[in-house]
């Protein structure tokens, strides 16, 4: 009984050996194969290059969209769809300008997405600046006729450079409605930059309430923040000339982009992997977010390149419109609940391509305990991929998981320190990508939807 | 009884939550220090732009270390001093110059250090191609009289790329002497770059055998060593022009330098922090070892003005010669040695200004896991440095720890994805450097500083 019991053990152990082997040369070779014949650097070299920034609506999102769909025809994918989706459509116009009335000396700026055109000419006015919202009530009946100037700086000391994003970033959505109520005739928001020597305005979604009446709105570089607060310090009747011709131009049909790898034993239930296929309208969305969508089909690719078979459907998803109106997540959402689909997981990958660092996982305790301990260890020392912590998912996956409150979700993880430099800027291009570090998330990308097809079934067990 | 042991666990627990607390607090107080008041990137500015590259032997090296003395002189250290080091002093001359001579096209070469020179007007012979040294005797005397091109394509497949750095970096240093042996002319090396699509050539030290002719020795860029090699297939006659005028310029006096912050509990105890000061003679050693040497001052700087008073003496040294010679080293080790001293502990920072992942520790395994039980989670989630695992120590401490086998010794490790594309190379310059990744790095220095200085006496008990 003894002998039968320790051999017993043997065999489980030795089982378990295997499996955890098989894993680690899967994994290998899935690295092996993204340094050496990844396609996400040229792919990205195509997007950027050839159609380049793309914001919801525009001829060149259409364009990314197409240009996509033919990528991925090119690939042993069962099915390649566009999914039909309403944005509505934000214009620039031509270039911002800003300026100290007095000294002519320029301020670096970009209309915040959704805002409004000055007149022609521009306009001119005296500045009340403030750190928050909140304190411009204090100001009272002195905001009307104001341009209002939100001078926070960020927090420095905060290495997940998300976090303090977060903390201000509600100020850029919020502002100008607030600002408007108060009778202010614009806002001038300081931009979300995590260095205070970056002189390029970072532009971002603001929203406007019904009701209402919506005022110019923009983002003007951290050089150019201090500055004037320096010029106001010196002289509070100091006045900023602010033009922009931004508008609505009403709601275009585009699209997401689907494609599905039909699983072997499990073709219902899915896998959805992916990101946001459009961009800011400045820069090439290098980071922000074409190593997402190139990154994922390339993981994707890589699999089928090595012969792997799924056995639960994985799904492709490049949503439209995440910058500015959620339209394509929401509606993938309304169209799998519709279809009463499985979506067992879900990967994103919307936070830039620097070298991978893990993946946040939205799921209960237990589980993503359960996921340290089998799953981190293959990852962490041969490949530097350690972080596997309880966390938010991506935008996209966050809003059509309102519909699937219990898919397994991963948020991919880079490196978080240079993100916010370059983040909706004119510095969003290809040439801040690096290769080595695009194709080390591909491979991370790669690894863990593999290990979700192979072992999802565990998974807090 | 019971009532009584559940106050001891109470108190107990309270103790170690306020422990706990205490690290956290202070850790956050470095890191903020570290990214809002840091000094790191400033005083590398000064180093790679105002003194540049700076080989051991060189004016500019001394330069660098004068410079180094007074900016410690400058913060509350009890002691600054420089050690005397002889070292030997190589000297590149005048440009390299590398082309095929049926077409003329120009190779980016860069000499060896430690090379000898061609002829004044250069040298010009045909090609044995081989991908590894030991092939090299299939040739037998065809090698005679010809240029040695060792063409070894770097493994791109790794993570960790100091780990295909050492797969071929003895063929590099081995290579010459091995290639006269056999009576080649000249040494052509692939250089060891990360990128196939680098067209820079990397130096890097190499050594002759005493009693065997030396020839001159040359790095080719990634980019040359393919177009050669494609060249060779087509006509293996090809005959590449090859000159350079190294040479060596006899023995020089030079420095480590040395400060000490005495400690208040255990003064003759010292925990060693530091890095290389010199550099190869090209770009302007800005990962190596600007960031290393810039960024433990600064650690230190940090703590000191934070107020904080360490139990033990923590020594900063700025090591001589590390790239060709390590004479710093060894000096340093037998001066500690000759004068009995206890060193504890060694932090060395000598592989980049990357984003910051952990340290490589060299110690038992029981002491290892102490640290990532004890230490680990204090960095992990908030800080994103997570990597704590057994391994060597660096290039300095190595050397002189063949004095002191007990030191518990760190090795910094930043991010290694792309320090391997400008490794001894014109592109490891200022602009090279992040400053948040660097700032973040200074302050997991600073941070483990301030652990093993509280409580190096817990580790591995």
């Amino acid at each position: 009984m003894k002998g039968m019991f320790a051999a017993l053990i043997l065999i489980a152990s030795h089982a378990c050996a295997v499996y955890g082997q098989t894993d680690s040369v899967m994994m290998e070779r899935i690295y092996t194969a993204s340094f050496e014949q990844g396609q996400a650097y040229e792919y990205l070299r195509y997007l950027t290059k050839k159609i380049g920034h793309r914001i919801a609506g525009s001829q060149k999102a259409e364009a990314a969209v197409q240009w996509s769909k033919s990528l991925m025809e090119n690939l042993p994918f069962e099915k390649v769809y566009l999914q039909d989706v309403e944005v509505p459509y934000w214009e620039r116009g031509k270039q911002e300008q800003a300026y100290v009335v007095t000294t002519g000396k320029p301020l670096q700026v970009l209309a915040l997405g959704g805002s409004v055109a000055t007149p022609l000419d521009g306009l001119e006015a005296e500045v009340v600046e403030v750190e928050l919202l909140s304190d411009l009530r204090k100001h009272g009946d002195a905001v009307a006729g104001k341009i209002v100037f939100v001078n926070k700086p960020w927090d420095e000391s905060i290495v997940e450079t998300g976090v303090a994003y977060g903390l201000n970033s509600s100020q850029r959505s919020r502002g100008p409605a607030e600002a408007a109520k108060l009778g202010a005739v614009a806002y001038l928001f300081r931009s979300l930059s995590s260095s205070p020597d970056d002189d390029f305005p970072h532009t971002g979604g603001t929203r406007y309430v019904a009701g209402i009446d919506s005022i110019p709105a923009f983002a003007i570089s951290a050089v150019g923040a201090t500055l004037l607060s320096q010029t106001l310090k010196e002289d509070p009747s100091t006045r900023v000339h602010l033009a922009n011709q931004s508008k609505w131009k009403g709601t275009v049909a585009t699209h997401n982009v689907v494609a599905e790898w039909k699983g072997t034993q499990f073709p219902d239930q899915i896998i959805t992997i992916g990101g946001h296929i459009d961009s800011w309208d400045v820069g090439e969305g290098a980071h922000d977010n074409g190593t997402g969508t190139m990154g994922t089909l390339d993981a994707i690719r890589t699999l089928m390149r090595l012969g792997y078979k799924p056995r639960h459907t994985i799904r492709l998803v490049f949503y439209m419109n995440e910058e500015n109106g959620v339209h394509g997540a929401v509606k993938y959402g309304e169209q799998a609940k519709a279809n009463g689909e499985q979506l067992i997981a879900a990967i994103e990958s919307d936070a830039g391509g620097f070298a991978p660092r893990g993946f946040d996982i939205k799921s209960s305790a237990d589980k993503v305990a359960w996921i340290q301990q089998h799953w981190k260890p293959l990852f962490e020392q041969k490949f530097w991929v350690s972080r596997f912590l309880q966390g938010s998912p991506g935008v996209d996956s966050g809003v059509w998981g309102a519909h699937f409150p219990n898919t397994l979700m991963f948020n991919f993880r880079p490196d978080p320190h240079r993100y916010f430099d370059i983040h909706h800027t004119a510095k969003d291009v290809f040439e801040a990508v690096d290769r080595r570090e695009l194709q080390s998330g591909v491979a991370a990308l790669a690894s863990l939807l593999y290990l979700l097809d192979q072992h999802i079934e565990k998974v807090g067990r």
